[in-house]
């Protein structure tokens, strides 16, 4: 089994195939980055139209019953996901609805400050707000897992403390080991471990070690070395990988409706462009070849299997199993 | 000439009338405290009708000219203002939308975090956020006050830094006179002095000092008090007088959609429901005897004319003139 904590990008026919062929389980996607109620509902449709015209290939997952499910049929299951929380539209009774339309994971934010608490990148970070802890409360009770991947590292601190269920930093890296706005500090990774979270790790190249770009080997040195900080069992895939994102999609990701600025998200002036993929996985199908790095670095078949699957699949379960 | 800087609730015909009788040039309306965009263009074309209705009484200004045309012709003026910025749903172009609609003045927060900076209740205030920056700016260039009542301490000081117009507490009074999560310190009123911005006394008895609420020489004194920290030039009418506001509306103001927790806003558990009007302020008819009650201070009649309505008119002036 292999499970992405967070994939993004315009899923095609080919997408599928791909995911398929790199040995993918389990894939959480991107329903959302700015969209409020009405634009996620269209999305949320968007993904059952995909389905039945895909359904030899995809099944959307509603529970950790419905992975296994993909897992024994051959299919790539989907988990509905958003990189921020704007289809709550501020309203404490919306977790609920889009529970119960699938959504299994939110970000609490994206690039920048909402109600609910600070971004990564906000200049000061707010923490997590009245409104953001009872948001919580409803997501732990309706089996929507919270995700802090770009989320302020106060209002990820926070969010580990408030919620009951254990959390994901779906896509990042440990800022130990490739500083960023977007990674995340080891007394992140620490409280995210106690609390039986669990960080997916990413390929996208603006905030990921180079040498973990360069060589799946790298890549898999890499989690090696997560694993030192948080431990085997809080470690997980979190690609980020983005399908068909060209400069329209990044522009829309970083500049959304909220900004008459250039802004770089996880990249910069001099590096505006979406970077090229890491040299050992020109496309996501290639993903079939971590599991024989980590057994190259030293790591057992069932510590293998935490790693790519196993992890994910305990946090699935506390959260809505 | 009488300005308020704010009022609330239910403008029904009576309320006009009562706000004509009681010498009220100008007031500042609350379109909307929670709606989104869709909320606050019906809530905008309501007032439209309600002009239509009431075009005898009443009249939409849409800049200084205007407040001079229903002085000259005896009727109330109405300033559209908002209590939250949900109006603009995280858009940068939005306010330029909505100042062509006619809507002057907008309230950064109201009770709670949003993507802009904090509230007064908010337990840690963001500031401004770079979201925030870029909204007032736009503000400034479409001519919308910005307004600071229920704004966090930092996120007011960093709006009167940011914006490059004057900015308005359009309905609080000082903390030094009246401890309040609602009002405001010397710090925050003389900055916005020294902006050559205005704060707006209000009457509401939950954040007014009893001696203000028990007579009219008691605002008076409160308002000379006032001018003792701002100086004479920054101190305006800002009654925060609600019309109907029984307990469903108080329980919307603050409850709102955000939580299923019981809030009090500016009241508190044992006072939850909404207080009596002040003593000399049975209804807003009476706001007749502020001019003679500053008299009897003290205040000469131009000083009177600036405190009950040039300042607003040259802060209106510098926004949307």
């Amino acid at each position: 089994m292999l499970i992405d904590g967070l994939q993004c990008g315009d899923f095609r026919r080919e997408i599928f195939e791909s995911l398929r062929a790199g040995g993918f389980t389990c894939v959480t996607n991107t329903v959302e980055f700015w969209g409020g109620a009405i634009n996620s509902l269209d999305a949320i449709a968007d993904w059952l139209d995909k389905e039945r015209a895909n359904s030899d290939l995809m099944m959307i997952c509603r529970n950790v019953a419905d992975i296994h499910t993909a897992d024994k049929t051959g299919k790539v299951g989907v988990l509905l996901g958003f990189q921020n929380s704007g289809m709550f539209e501020g309203r404490i009774r919306y977790p609920e609805l889009f529970a119960q339309l699938g959504v299994r994971v939110a970000q609490l934010t994206y690039n920048i400050q909402n109600d609910i608490g600070g971004s990564c990148y906000e200049p000061h970070d707010s923490g997590l707000t009245r409104f953001g802890r009872e948001i919580i409360g409803e997501m732990n009770k309706y089996g929507m897992m919270v995700d802090c991947s770009h989320v302020g590292e106060k209002t990820t601190l926070d969010a580990i403390e408030a919620s009951s269920k254990p959390i994901a930093v779906t896509h990042a890296n440990a800022g130990s080991l490739m500083p960023h706005f977007r990674n995340k500090s080891d007394t992140v990774l620490k409280a995210l471990a106690e609390s039986g979270g669990i960080m997916g790790l990413a390929i996208y190249p603006n905030i990921t070690p180079k040498e973990a770009c360069d060589s799946v080997d790298g890549w898999a040195e890499m989690m090696a070395r997560t694993v030192d900080i948080m431990g085997l069992e809080h470690v997980g895939v979190g690609t980020d990988a983005g399908h068909y994102v060209g400069t329209p999609e990044l522009d829309w990701m970083r500049q959304g409706r909220w900004t008459r600025s250039d802004q770089y998200g996880a990249g910069a002036k001099d590096r505006a462009l979406m970077p090229p993929p890491p040299k050992w996985l020109p496309d996501i199908s290639k993903m079939g070849l971590l599991p024989a790095a980590l057994e190259r670095r030293g790591f057992s078949q069932e510590e293998i299997h935490l790693l790519t699957a196993g992890n994910w699949l305990r946090v699935y379960e506390a959260n809505f199993g």
